[in-house]
């Protein structure tokens, strides 16, 4: 078991430190401390507010060095900025977890295994540095083969209509429901969190794009051949105006048999594109099921609802008029649970090309 | 102006060695030589046979050493070996090239200035390594914005059926048509040939995949600020099972007014993939419309078919009974001149968003 303290520095907060709640909320490993002086002093739960009990009694602390006392052996860079640099305010803080031989784990782009100062500190204190980022060798340069899944086996892609929806969380919820009813079921990590989480994935998003689609075959084939049922997280988004061409290898590569559909509800433009509006789900629909036809057909069959701060009854009203007009089984798993994803992924579940 | 030796050990012919051909055929600068044993003795126009009047009188040597004769400043690795590694046998064919102070310019994988080896030599003697797959700097980790292009610009975008149907020699051949004409026209290169030929562009299927369309974006509206046409070179295709990731990342990237569709007459399934057969080019404009029209759309305007090889009235024909069923003008701009592309391009040019 780690002892984790997430580095969230000025941006703690339920919508903005996905890693950082996606670490607290699905990992195994207790988080000690948040580090983000804007909210230090309060604890964890109180600045998530409404996401539950995640989190009870945490403390957030203003700075590395007081994390220091609560005893971590594991820094977590649970913020990602745009670009996926790494600002010059966290190196301090950094170096000193490295001095105090904290291992980092770290999503950023920017390798800190790669950054000299780092890598030195690191060095000297007999710290390990974990860029999840990084691509695994043995995928990092794979042409795609279009190789078949083991038979027996279904893969399903979360696909999204943008980025931060919420496709990560949908996907180990789904996962956690479909293990409770006894099926084989694993969780396919595609970006740094859910890799931080399940300890295992590849970074998409990192890849060469000449070798985006082969990875991602690599691992599923892997996935295929050790369960029943492959949950693959989806990253970003095919009408996303940046990242529609990681959506479109991950979608390629994984060669899914079966779409869940995932949308916040509410959400009308491309996150941090207030000019590029999301079409009618209907039509976020009809554009997953023609670019994964090119390759292998494969239908959305539910739809996943982030109904996150709505009061109860909003969320009801509108995860009935998305399953009415969509034609499909729909919840929040979040707030209702998994349970009618997995039933419509079942009662799909021979289909398997 | 460069004098070019081109290295093609082993595979110089018109079907084996794209960089060296497109080089010879479409370089600004003087080749004065070509390497390769096995056709030492020949001259480059008697290889590639029915090619044209390319290399007229330009010795195929069988070494580095002879090519010095022919008094070289560059040094061009002309063919791309699997995999993208240099071969153990170019290695003292580089080193006595850089010996020599030529200049190196290369479009492997493997990067020749992060040789040591190679580096050293290039150092010791002031010669350059230009490895043109390494992405520039200022564009490797841009985030795509979503910019317009500067208003009187327009985008063309070259989309294929598959790779190495003859999209970089179609931008070509309608990038100097519409010189011809008088038209302010840029070729903007996406592949190692490309950028070789034309001495700027970028490596898109090199790229970080989360950067694809950034770095697309930035090339494009520099080029859209220089020029008053745009003619993006593509890169695979939408359908390819390995590599439709770099292909829709290039074609949102660079969010092109206008579509060229460039496919190879009789080419039935995706190279090197037999069982993925290439549906009819109605279909393949659908999609490449579909697609591009999730972000901006952008129709195809003109067909170009690659009639490689075949006799004289059967391209005809083919072209003929294309341009019926597409409804769209149709051409081998190698065999009879770009002009239709050009004048399909012009009658919408009205089109820019």
């Amino acid at each position: 078991m780690r002892r984790i303290a997430i580095l969230a520095e000025g941006s703690f907060g339920p919508l903005s430190a996905k890693t950082a709640v996606g670490v607290l909320r699905y990992g195994a490993d207790p988080v000690v401390a948040v580090i983000d002086s804007a909210s230090a002093g309060k604890t964890v739960d109180a600045v998530l507010g409404g996401s539950g009990a995640v989190g009870a009694g945490v403390p957030v602390v203003a700075s590395v060095e007081e994390a220091l006392s609560y005893d971590p052996d594991t820094l977590v860079i649970g913020i990602a900025p745009i670009g996926g640099r790494l600002p010059d305010a966290w190196r301090p803080g950094i170096l000193r977890a490295l001095a105090a031989k904290l291992n980092v784990i770290s999503g950023l782009h920017h390798f800190l295994g790669d950054d000299p100062e780092l890598a030195a500190a690191a060095k000297a204190s007999g710290a390990t540095i974990w860029d999840v980022r990084r691509p695994p060798a043995e995928l990092a340069q794979r042409i795609r083969e279009g190789a078949p899944h083991r038979a027996g086996s279904h893969t399903v892609y979360f696909c999204g209509s943008d980025c931060d929806v919420g496709k990560m969380t949908v996907a180990f919820e789904v996962t956690r429901e479909a293990q409770r009813r006894g099926l084989s079921a694993g969780f396919a990590a595609t970006g740094q969190t859910g890799i931080m989480i399940s300890g295992e994935g590849i970074p998409v998003d990192r890849f060469i794009s000449d070798f985006v689609s082969g990875g991602v075959e690599g691992m599923t084939l892997d996935f295929a051949n050790r369960y029943d049922w492959v949950f693959v997280e989806g990253q970003g988004s095919l009408i996303h105006p940046a990242y529609s061409a990681v959506t479109l290898g991950l979608l390629h590569g994984c060669a899914p048999d079966l779409l869940i559909l995932c949308h916040q509800a509410g959400r009308e433009a491309i996150y941090s594109y207030p000019d590029v509006r999301i079409p009618p789900l209907t039509r976020v629909r009809q554009i997953y099921e023609e670019a994964a036809g090119w390759l292998k057909p494969a239908p959305v069959v539910a739809v996943a609802l982030n109904t996150y701060g709505m009061p109860d009854e909003d969320a009801r009203a509108v995860i009935a008029r998305t399953e009415r007009e969509m034609g499909l089984p729909t919840t929040d798993p979040v707030r209702y649970g998994a349970g009618p994803l997995v039933e419509a992924l079942l009662a799909r579940s021979d289909l398997h090309a």
